[in-house]
């Protein structure tokens, strides 16, 4: 199915951001669900499905239903071995404990929510070069006691 | 070392946000610098030393010498068990291809530079609760042919 | 730390059923608590020292600073080889999927916290026999869109 | 052959607690048969056969022969990718061994059965969110001395 | 603790056996116990006390508490690199399946405990060479439904 | 191959015990054959031919080839997922040392050996239950010195 | 599609040098585009297309869209199982720390960028052997503060 | 052992370029030494005891004798968590098939040998940047056929 | 490919040291071309043409080309199952370092050529039992100094 | 304890070649009793404490009891990252199914015993270089059908 997605996104020489921008989401957030990384609600698939001129009810009963959901994780096998994805993976290994250190000590007990959460990429322009921006955000969650 | 770092800044209760103001850095990578993350340079040795109270060279014959460089990385093992730290795995195992797709788009073949790079964490306070904000800023590398 | 709190435990013969009900937590939460896994806050400690014969101030410093943070998971390897920890491995393993499904279709797009969460551990006695009963608690988190 | 189960469950829209209603079983297990997990006997399957309309035969000869046993677990990799799946990882590494002292204080030497053991998923609703409830049930094993 | 165990049955040269038929248990859960893989209770340490000529109370507040329970398995890493071990992980690579579907016709859907269970080692004396037989007893469970 | 064994043995509806009964052979060997671990020789084919009605060539050309020989493990990932296997595997875990320990002392530094090796898998009625029994014989092999 | 550029390259009878020197690339960076590892621009593709016979607009819509973009690495597992790619991870294995200390002594607290990088294959002659010599270059990357 | 070279060097303050040139050797060889990765014969180590000021028989001692010999390798885990050596290892994912396939079209069946081998460090001056240049030289050994 | 050699090889009822003789080259050698291992030459693939009645041609564009070169190893996971081949491993395991140990006494600081390198199988006949004598034999490489 | 074997050893400048040739036995054996891979018997205690200078009691308390045996295996990491113990791993990656297919059709379905086995080293001497030899043997054992 995502495969049906890609083409029809490589037909249409569409960039996520174009998709995005059409059906008022966010390029990550498009492309998480053509990676088949998050569920798109049957009006973000009717809308798609213009965008994309594929049939709705194709969309729909693949992505739509009430018993699809996405089984999230597993694109690839950690560590990446693609340079782009292993980047992040070692700000993970660098700069895990001082993240944790500071969260910690901004928020108290608890963690930032990767569930109710949005990812964004934004390009920052230089002088001599671009730096690529990412802006993470989630809740967060202190630790219940009982 | 860093456990005399550590140490001094639990006696003065002192946060990584307040040496960080200080020592004009950020708090991040200040405790980068904590968990030997990163390498300061003498000046930042040296306002280290009066906000922490520890002796001036002391800190420079560990930190500050020319043949001193830190060993990133492998504070724990991956996956990550600690919750917080773990949430940051899963963003790049749910999010890694949309980011990767998103940054290709937006700069072409290149990456993310992990070395010309900054962290940050800020709170966003919402009504009933708070918000984690992440920013992630690197220099974009493009990849040259030969 | 944590082993002063065990022996304190078994010098007074103390169940974790009888410390939590002397601190008004339950059982499973004041283990976590002897296992460094959960932040007692500063009341929680008071009474603990009460109840361990411990300094308060000992404990404090330890466990109740604005700067401690457990730094959770990690006790054993996985799989796990203690064949009581070993079972909840194994129905992770057998019910996983059902599990998953059986959340999605009761809940939509979502996980259950395990931040904002409790466990509980129960007896339950039949003739000739007894039975485990764990429950978990945790919110249900809905997947944002964005 | 469980293919042919989940698309006869798609085509009939119908959850598993639907299912597990009319057949009078907990749509947990129902759903361990689906993913083939759990081994229904004959009366199961004519059952089955009924509510989602396949022939009983070809439900019987591929489930309920006298040689065909499931082959549990490996359904995927661990630690699980999915984040619902994964919490309940996560569970296990924090709580795991307050659980394991929990369960030997109130039972003495032996573990939890994931055999003779029942699995069940309720909503409970709350004012402004919803609860998910997961109750596991087994029976307790003594350790045999020889 | 064990420690203390190993060498007082080295001093005494005793082998699991003699001391197995002096506390009227047999030789490998004897052995389990000094590995710290089986629980004695308050009579076994008396009777090992005895035997091993250590203070009773010394085993006592270490094995026989209300809140000392083993951590099984754990000893060496899989698979095993000693070959006295390796061989039964080989046995069960070879005939696991085989194995598996054996107990399966023989019992229908479920499972050899590993709990309610015996081992023991025999020697067969041939007439140029001895075998080893090994047996294990294990109570059958069969899969509950629900 | 291995594939037309299990068909015609469940269109005949014969158990493992069965064919071995037919052949000669114990039951757990045979469905070692079945599972593409041990190598019958021709006359055992010739057997296997006549009680499962498959053309005795076809059996000879594949298993009985003088350049045949079973590729013997490698069914599943260690550690095993399904509980039965899986079982075996802690016991190894857990009894490891203590087999280790009590072979060593009545045998000496050797090894029982897992090709000189049977396996059996027998009931045991009790009253209210019914028990597993395994019992492995491997020739004693003891290391030689050079 | 690597395939087809296998495959014409076969057909040819030309080596990486040889197209190297016909499209004016070093041979290391054709090889990288054969096994899908670098992204060729469409003017590399037109040569391409030429020096091996393949309809340009067919290697341009497989390499040269804007939305393709190579997923490096993961042509095999670590550790290499091919002697020849072995010794390169033998030579990381036993000489990465000196590399590391040497770059850092030289250059200061950052790394050589395997981004704005090139590899290079030379045979140097000697009179009764022939010696290997592999150069790679890359822009050394200072570590950022902040 | 290391240690006390380390201590020297640092108390010295010489880089491994200051050493090698003065015992006549290259810096990485040199460094290779002190991470007791390289064997030095006799009279490297009494060059390397005046460069170092360490008693010459201490030096001999542990390394110079007939049966010390380096165990290689087994200084980190892999894949490496450093940044600046994980970029060796990525170098490795992306472009050891394609050096793999040079050097079998230049060389034929055969591989770099990683024990008749040198490696160097250089600093390459730009404009506005400085390149690392690491260049491996080894010999060309051919597959033997028997 | 490898397909083609063992399929002829099976139809005219040749073992290795059958085809070995016929062309002159040793049984393991043999083995290691059909397992993809080596790389015959086209004189060898012309005589083995004839031995196995395959086309001459056929051979020699699929192995004897100038840009074929086999992926050696990887054909199996580590540790190995096989019992047959396991007991390589064992021995690595056990007699590693003492095998190291007497290489280092009898020649000094290099290894034993794994690529200068044959390997033979022998049968030893004794009274009561056969021998296996398997003899390496690699030239030695002393590292380089530099 | 093998410490002090291994500081006797170089106290008297002793090869193993030299040891094993005053107590009659491979060198690779004594070897490997030095690393605690063989168990020596109270005959070979005797002569290694004349030859060694160690207390013969010391020795055999340490060594010759009925209840010490080695624990074999275990002295490194897999894979080996030592050079010289990786090429054994390697030729077993490259060379093991040629091995096994070439034992399997000289001996038939069986193995090469790892514990009645022999290793030794030679040393071959060319013109101009030095060939390593390794010659292992072991008793053949065939797999038993029951």
């Amino acid at each position: 199915m995502c495969q049906t997605l890609f083409e029809a996104k490589a037909a249409k020489k569409l960039t996520f951001a174009d998709i995005g921008k059409k059906i008022n989401k966010d390029e990550v957030w498009v492309a998480a669900v053509f990676y088949g990384q998050a569920k798109p609600d049957e009006s973000d698939l009717k809308e798609l499905s213009i965008v994309l001129d594929i049939r709705e009810n194709y969309l729909i009963n693949d992505f739509g239903t009430k018993t699809y959901f996405p089984d999230r994780g597993g694109l690839f096998q950690m560590p990446p071995t693609d340079p782009v994805i292993y980047r992040f993976y070692e700000i993970l290994q660098v700069y895990g404990y001082p993240l944790k250190a500071v969260i910690h000590e901004k928020f108290g007990d608890g963690i930032m929510s990767a569930i109710d959460f949005t990812a964004k990429v934004d390009k920052i322009k230089k002088e001599d070069h671009e730096k690529v921006k990412i802006t993470f955000e989630g809740k967060f969650l202190p630790y219940r006691k009982w």
